[in-house]
């Protein structure tokens, strides 16, 4: 059969993930690598999870393995609902769901609300994922400048004027507020206040993806765009995959109702449900207060290891790299002199033996920060990570 | 904010399942329920889960809490590749995928097969989960008929036909062959290799979807089609939820290397990744010989509520009500005399204590199997299925 004939337009479009395309090259004994994405399982609560598994699996039996309802399992929703209360977002039932993981949530929000050549607007770096949904609906990505203090609000009108003239719909503003990934850039309380002005002024619906929200290293970061928002026209993602393990595969949505309801259909359509046995050991961590003890544990841990990282790059990188300064979340933004070109630069890196995700992947439009690379300081000691900066600066400057 | 106008195509099309909405309904004390489309938790092997939960925690500690690869926990995989092929299926790594129950692998075909419009071929009942990710990506429905014998192979050369002829491109055919969902219908042996040699003839890609295939009472089913099928045009679905338990949320897709490449880029924008920890579950299932247990525990236990509710309709049954005669699964199909309305039907049976699903929503087409109805013996004991039988039989007779 000709199978090619038979894909689907979204589906031609598909590329393979170049951070996937690496990962092969860069998994290499010896090597330092800052190139995952991921937490460090250092940090999650393992006794914990044995504890909790087993008191879940003899108090409820049977009842934990069967199947939930499509939203999610009632008490985890509503301890989630005190979860977000605490950080200044009341909802009411019909105004949340849950999740398997917010990558869920953000294709979910995708098939609910683009059809091809509608228009997000996406921060310049962008969450890969986010975009990989986004483009899965056949979606124009439009991107709006960042800088460390946030979005660069001017140039959110210019885009968005500039789409509306050329008639394209814009759907929604897509941000990552707290510790960016890839950048690991905070939006200041009052670039979000600015945002959500925009916002109204332009009738733009924000989606606020929000995984990294819990892991700060000093002060929590300023309060969420939903809650700020008075006009109830921001739809807030999160996850417990950072603050307690990915496996959980256990995330949240909040928004207007409307939204909520076809949410719910489409994740239907698309599992089901989630695990209600994951669903009940997120509950007890709740209950526990695990969330907080985990904040406390990992604070220290990544802080230190960010610092690191910051005070090597600052020791040992050439004239022309720049880099940004984290205040929590997993990963630092390192831009190289205009004209240099991380993904070729990757290969002698990984020859000195240490890797990283070349920054080009994270923008929205083809060939764009081709000189950017991402850092995480998650996955290795803090001996490693100076190791490993010493590594990179000698690639750079070869 | 006007959320509606924001909707996409997609969102606007999608229906709360009807199923759902009389789930409201029919949860009420007292009431026997022939409805839920789940298995018995009572078949569940807790007592294994909770040895192999703690077992996995303690030899994998943090390991089993971080994320995997898109296409699943490899050992898995490759232990499912072994399962795979002791039902006559062969596969390269390259062909398979682990998905979050079928319903996922459902979904990912779907987006990445179905543009609007294209020409979906379904048995006439159809399984429910299947026909809404058809819908969500906005396929063309079109029933072929099915009888106990398994598809009407002439009416599905005939449904093909009028599809071409309209100009419609005709995707791919789905079926259930094993004790289908609502049907409970098995295909034939003979119906099987006819339902291949059109296929042939057709050049049709066969979606397979076998959840209940290890769920018989006395002798497994016949061969699967994939296992029949000498062109690679046959994609097969399988789940551990009816054999093991549906909290797992672990099931695959074996399928040829160009669908499933696509596949595993549709599932990184659909959730990123599966549990490891529900993976490493499933492993250790698998290699403990517990699906071959279960087999055996589960055989008499679904044989002999399914005889009960048989001999029960057999016994209470007015003239002109006909079912069928399921040798495994979970489900039995009834059909009303011509002109009565299972719908309508509804309120006087729970009005009696009793509950089961009106058939119209397992049809692709609007307003088709009215008289038609689906019952499960899965839930309810066997004094508990005679009883509702009678209530049934009453409602039926007033």
């Amino acid at each position: 059969m000709k199978f090619q004939e038979l894909l689907s337009e979204s589906a031609r479009a598909m590329r393979f993930s170049a951070i996937r395309r690496m990962s092969a090259v860069i998994e290499r004994p010896g090597i330092i690598s800052f190139a995952p994405g991921q937490p460090s399982p250092e940090t999650f609560p393992v006794a914990d999870f044995d504890r909790i598994l087993k008191r879940a699996v003899a108090e409820e039996a049977a009842g934990a393995f069967q199947y939930i309802l499509t939203r999610g399992y009632s008490p985890l929703l509503e301890a989630v609902a005190d979860y977000a209360r605490r950080k200044g977002m009341d909802s009411h039932p019909a105004e949340r769901m849950l999740t398997e993981g917010s990558q869920q949530g953000l294709d979910l929000v995708s098939r609910v609300l683009i059809d091809p050549g509608d228009v997000v607007l996406c921060e310049a770096p962008s969450y890969v994922g986010a975009l990989s949904a986004f483009r899965a609906a056949r979606a124009r990505m439009v991107s709006v400048q960042l800088d460390e203090q946030g979005l660069d609000l001017e140039d959110l009108r210019r885009q968005y004027r500039a789409c509306r003239d050329a008639g394209h719909r814009v759907k929604f503003l897509y941000v990552v507020p707290n510790y960016q990934n890839p950048s690991g850039i905070t939006h200041t309380l009052e670039r979000r206040a600015g945002l959500l002005e925009v916002a109204h002024e332009l009738d733009l619906l924000v989606v606020e993806d929000d995984p990294y929200g819990d892991v700060y290293f000093d002060q929590p970061p300023p309060p969420t765009l939903r809650s700020l928002d008075h006009d109830g026209r921001v739809l807030y993602l999160s996850s417990f995959s950072k603050i307690l393990a990915p496996a959980l595969r256990t995330a949240f949505v909040l928004g207007p109702e409307t939204l909520l309801a076809k949410l719910e259909i489409a994740k239907q359509a698309a599992d089901l449900c989630g695990s209600g046995l994951s669903h009940r050991v997120v509950l007890a961590c709740l209950r526990e207060g695990l969330i907080d003890a985990q904040k406390e544990r990992i604070r220290p841990y990544y802080r230190d290891k960010c610092k690191a990282m910051l005070d090597a790059l600052a020791r040992e990188m050439p004239e022309g790299v720049s880099w940004t300064h984290p205040t929590g979340g997993l990963f630092v933004w390192l831009r190289l002199p205009e004209g240099r070109d991380a993904e070729a630069l990757l290969e002698a890196a990984v020859a000195e033996g240490v890797a990283y995700v070349p920054g080009s992947p994270f923008f929205a439009e083809d060939d764009t920060g081709l000189n950017t690379m991402r850092l995480t300081f998650a996955r290795e000691d803090v001996p490693k990570i100076e190791e490993g900066v010493r590594r990179l600066a000698r690639a750079i400057r070869a």
